[in-house]
């Protein structure tokens, strides 16, 4: 079988070319679609397009300045523990459900989204400063939404159902480096549920949730890259799985049944 | 700039066909260049060949039959609190260089290869049953050994340097769903470190160590599937990134440092 020089049993993941620098308020749709003609693709049915969090943040403005920011007693505190920057850490707790660990240099979180990360998502590298001060650049609102509302926009203008996921890079327990892992998703499967299917010997595999979105972030997040922001945009074609639509709190494992902590 | 068809900035994932059921003392080696050569794939300088752990384990013999096995009291007294069999338990407990968390059904360690999983990362699903009685299979002895033996046979055959990524599926911390990850490399970076790369604007980086072995496994367990051990050799061509020798050990993450937990 051949789908457009996709064979079966074959992904292949495709950077886009021509993304320019987001600004607040960009039109990311026609953006996306204007980076897809450019790189010779056209979508097809099944179809994913991965997203950096940093464009889809970027063209909701989703931008603070510290110098608007006023840190209460908890945020100074724990600024002095980590050497950071009060105010950025008064936009950290904000953004955050509650404080897992302080160190110098780093604050872990459950967000308020309900993932765990560092820094609350907030980024300070890869945000040009302005002259009015330092820029910093928080999460998505809800990204769960902004990627329904992306792939929306994207059926109504090219009549291609495609799924997208936003992703970030994520540090994680027991094991060095971060990996791109997924915080919101539509119109694909976010944990794909194998349970109760027979393996090859017909006895009933045990295990198996597959974190199916986590795994496309990680696949995408090689070829975006870390120091550079070119390449925010991978199209993925081939995923072995019907694209029923999911969601984050799929992914989101609750801590009374975490056995891994 | 193309290589072979594949684009800059594109990678893609193909997962060999013809791939047979592998018995205790198959040439592993064999297996893999021949289902190479009925997937039309000729190897490159900078491939990647992602081999699901229980074919190298299986070609390694790594099966113990559970007659055999005499559980310790604390194997017969675990199997109370898991309600698993005592001689699995026996068999995790040998693999395990400590036992973090126990419940019906879940025993989660510290691997002596120094990763954490459930069950050690003993499989008693996708086994075949002789008649002796249950056969249970181990990880590999020494993964990353095996990732080099492969290697070396394979570039001494074709002349062609490619990695060799192990991996097997594992449940995380903080989030559903397990994930392909990495327990054994050659000729591949585990780690990539980018920590004092500029960012766009100059400013350095904060992170970032990014755990490309991982992403990788993670992308190649899309395409091998959990049911189905049919598609257990995943070829990964496009990887953006010089591919310098790697071992298991950068991938984990010592306790004393771990914030995520």
């Amino acid at each position: 079988m051949q789908i457009d020089g996709v064979m079966a049993r074959q992904m292949v993941l495709t950077a886009l070319e021509g993304v320019p620098f987001i600004q607040p308020g960009d039109n990311l749709v026609e953006i996306i679609l204007e980076a897809l003609e450019q790189s010779g693709l056209e979508l097809m049915d099944g179809d994913l397009l991965v997203l950096a969090q940093k464009i889809v943040s970027k063209s909701e403005d989703r931008f603070i300045n510290l110098k608007s920011v006023h840190p209460s007693g908890e945020a100074v505190e724990l600024a002095g523990q980590t050497g950071k920057d009060a105010r950025l850490i008064e936009i950290v707790l904000q953004e955050s459900e509650r404080v897992l660990r302080v160190r110098p240099g780093v604050i872990i979180v459950k967000h308020r989204l309900g993932f765990v990360c560092a820094n609350a998502g907030v980024d300070h590298s890869n945000v040009s400063q302005d002259e009015q001060g330092d820029r910093v650049l928080l999460l998505p609102e809800n990204p769960d939404g902004s990627a329904a509302r992306i792939r929306a926009q994207i059926l109504a203008q090219t009549g291609v159902p495609i799924g997208i996921l936003i992703i970030d890079s994520f540090g994680r327990a027991w094991r060095n480096g971060t990996v791109g892992t997924a915080i919101g998703l539509s119109g694909l499967t976010g944990l794909l549920d194998l349970r109760g299917k027979p393996d090859l010997y017909g006895e009933k595999l045990k295990i198996t949730r597959v974190g199916l979105a986590d795994e496309l972030a990680a696949a995408a997040s090689v070829l975006m890259g870390e120091a550079d922001e070119a390449r925010p945009i991978v199209h993925i074609r081939g995923i072995p799985y019907l694209p029923l639509d999911g969601s984050l709190a799929e992914l989101l494992r609750p801590e009374s049944e975490d056995l891994f902590l």
